[in-house]
């Protein structure tokens, strides 16, 4: 696929700031951009005259930037055809071989499986499933147990809601999918929390979408640039439960006043992970027109890949449409067995929220004690830190944290224009003691940043 | 989504002949598109000047379509905007409340599941989840457990394969729109089938490809066409195993010979379900730079929604870094399971070949009976026939045999440009009693449209 001129300047952002000639930050930066995988491999690169137009910067910095990266295996050229994104032949991407296990994994923001719950969850479905046993077993809107089963949820959080209003997805991720699918054309504004969770920023760049970013900061969502920003929008996604990554929860008094005038998706994934305070309201009680979507891959586990979309049925319809462009349908199996861990009330375990409390104490516990120039707000739920260092590090410390046994995702991957490049996200989703190991470690990687070190590590995915 | 004047006069095709005013047949015409989903809901048509340009008609027969499908309520209309397709508010959609218990449904083309099987399946599945709960089950590879069993799969068909050739995905179609994602760029050309299997069809449309349509006809496949057309093609899709609608099997000979210039991917879903021939050699044996791509839930169950691609390592990684703007990966539990009924060889059960072989020839009996000008050759696998109407009565007829009792896919859906207006796809996965009494209700769906009666069903979803 080939990535615009403007894309690339985009995601390049602040790159001319900083020491040395400018060919040698450009390269730096876009090897960044390549090791973290937002110029994924396989990508066809602006020509060098356009780039440099582009960046307002000169075709030999542009070139001799290039070279650099061909010489590194970086890129490829071929004659009269566009460098294309490659990795040196020596770089083993981390995700392929599976994370070293010695290596901590801070990249992923997920929970770690409860063993008995799910394998009960799943023993009830296989009961259950000879009754789906008649049907062929495709269908694009899911079973009328989980969709019912989901219906309660939003019920028990104060919004009327019937099975019909109710798409089965395979996790919310694939719901933002088919909704940027049915809802937006090349083109269209979107108004984003800035900063996202990054595989947002990916489904909407892919459809060619301009981005409106509206700050979330330490002191939340500002009700009238949001007003302003959805005036211009044609769409606006948002995560106001316990926010990725930020772990920011919009107030109640934002979410009553918050009439956006572009159709709102409303990601609810974190909802059931409240430490601090009650469970929010669901924005759409105050808001109708909102659509929310959620799954059960951060309150229960990842591996069970279901999620939903909360829409009137018309709206559903299209999706249901739209779908087969992505797949037919979501395992039976699999929904019967969330369909039971919702009934049972499974997506709030006080035990889980419990540990999550302690494992969160622990993280900034061990921040404060090894990196302690690092700030991060306090999160009242949800599954992470949103840490920010005194300078401009992530993607380098993200591109060689590896080397001392830890993995992590730079903040511009949650960010556009290259913002972001202070922060990084710190899950408390594993054991507090692994916990407190790898911030050990990070600190190490930071020292060893500040006396010139320099990684060639791929990110692994991030979730 | 906005459809292009283009877009919509190729689904048109032949609209112009026939008895009647030209605006009649258009408004009819336009209506089968919109029923049969070809016209989703919520597209947005082309102005009327542009589409009369585009069918080399006049503006005012174009508007009269237009005001009588809106009469109907099956456009809406706003000033100064897009005319958009909807459905008449007394027309429930079949899918949204579920197929009538008396309809017979021959628009899925999907077995039985098989019970007992299954659950051992699972029942082996949950033993070994365990393992998994250690991770955190996102994984956009899949399971090392299924990547090793779909490696052994075509180790087993001749054809050398590591696991690291394998990636796991929501069924077929997922994988199809997953290489689509990675190797298709809009205007791009892709060689087909012709006929083809209707979602491969919307997915490159929507990825705003061209079509390059090959004859698939009741002699087969003509390797010169084949190869010409993969010149000029960026990427060729083929099913020449029990071919989807029409049953052929490509013969070795073809594929000996078959060098196609342009990546190609192979659908292999149907080709454990070998009736009267035995399993046919992998086509990557021939053409080792093929990307074959499977499934289970044709020789399994729909309800499994897993699948799979075959390719490079190189190619597999650029697909797991695109596959976020789908889905996050396949759920853990369903992989297992999935594992087990590879390594078990359950995707060839002698007993449901048997079963297949006299469910087909109770069907072909059936229609000898009932519908004798009704012409469909003898698959030697699979588990469709394609069947050919004497006139071009498909779409007609797919609209109002619900009336009668059965719901049927029309020929248009599974080729481009109207073609195939006397076929009907005819799946043969019901049991005998049923396929007869289907077939009965057809020859009476036929009867009253020759004596003049209309439909507004709109389709069930097919697969």
């Amino acid at each position: 696929m080939k990535i615009s001129s403007h894309a690339v300047a985009g995601m390049l952002g602040t790159w001319q700031e900083g020491p040395g000639p400018a060919h040698q930050r450009l390269s730096d930066r876009l090897r960044l951009l390549i090791l973290d995988g937002r110029l994924f491999l396989g990508a066809a690169l602006p020509s060098e005259r356009d780039l440099a137009v582009a960046l307002g910067t000169s075709r030999t910095t542009v070139g001799t930037a290039f070279r650099t990266l061909v010489e590194h295996g970086y890129l490829a050229t071929q004659a009269r055809t566009r460098a294309t994104v490659r990795l040196p032949d020596d770089t083993t991407p981390e995700h392929l071989v599976g994370t070293d296990a010695e290596t901590i994994d801070l990249s992923f923001a997920a929970p770690a499986a409860p063993v008995e719950i799910l394998h009960a969850a799943f023993a009830t479905a296989l009961e259950q499933l000879p009754r789906h046993f008649e049907r062929h077993g495709y269908d694009r809107y899911g079973t009328a147990e989980l969709r019912e089963a989901v219906a309660r949820w939003y019920q028990r959080r104060g919004l009327p809601t019937r099975p019909d209003h109710i798409l089965i997805t395979n996790g919310a991720q694939h719901a933002l999918a088919l909704l940027t699918r049915v809802l937006l054309s090349p083109r269209d504004k979107v108004l984003i929390d800035h900063p996202t969770y990054p595989h947002a920023i990916t489904t909407f760049t892919q459809a060619r979408a301009r981005l409106l970013p509206v700050a979330v900061t330490s002191s939340g969502w500002d009700t009238e640039q949001l007003q302003a920003a959805g005036q211009a929008a044609n769409l606006a996604y948002l995560i106001p439960d316990f926010h990725n990554p930020t772990g920011m929860c919009m107030p109640t008094s934002v979410r009553q006043q918050l009439r956006l005038a572009c159709p709102t998706v409303v990601d609810e994934t974190m909802t059931d992970l409240a430490l601090d305070v009650p469970s929010p309201e669901p924005l759409a009680l105050h808001m109708p027109t909102a659509i929310s979507i959620g799954s059960v891959s951060k309150s229960v586990w990842g591996g069970l890949r279901t999620g939903w979309i909360r829409a009137l049925p018309s709206l559903l319809e299209r999706v249901e449409q739209a779908r087969p462009t992505t797949d037919l349908g979501t395992p039976v199996v699999e929904q019967l067995a969330t369909a039971v861990l919702l009934n049972e009330h499974q997506t709030q375990r006080p035990d889980t929220l419990q540990q999550l409390r302690s494992q969160r104490d622990a993280l900034w516990q061990a921040l404060t004690e090894h990196l302690p120039n690092v700030h991060a707000p306090q999160p009242a739920g949800g599954v992470t830190l949103w840490a920010a260092f005194p300078g401009p590090v992530s993607s380098r410390l993200a591109a060689m944290a590896p080397d001392h046994g830890v993995t992590i995702a730079a903040g511009p991957r949650f960010g556009i224009g290259g913002a972001f490049e202070r922060n990084i996200r710190l899950p408390y989703t594993l054991p507090s003691s692994q916990l407190a190991q790898a911030i050990r470690r990070l600190a190490q990687a930071a020292q060893a940043l500040a006396q010139g070190a320099t990684g060639t590590h791929t990110l692994a995915p991030i979730a």
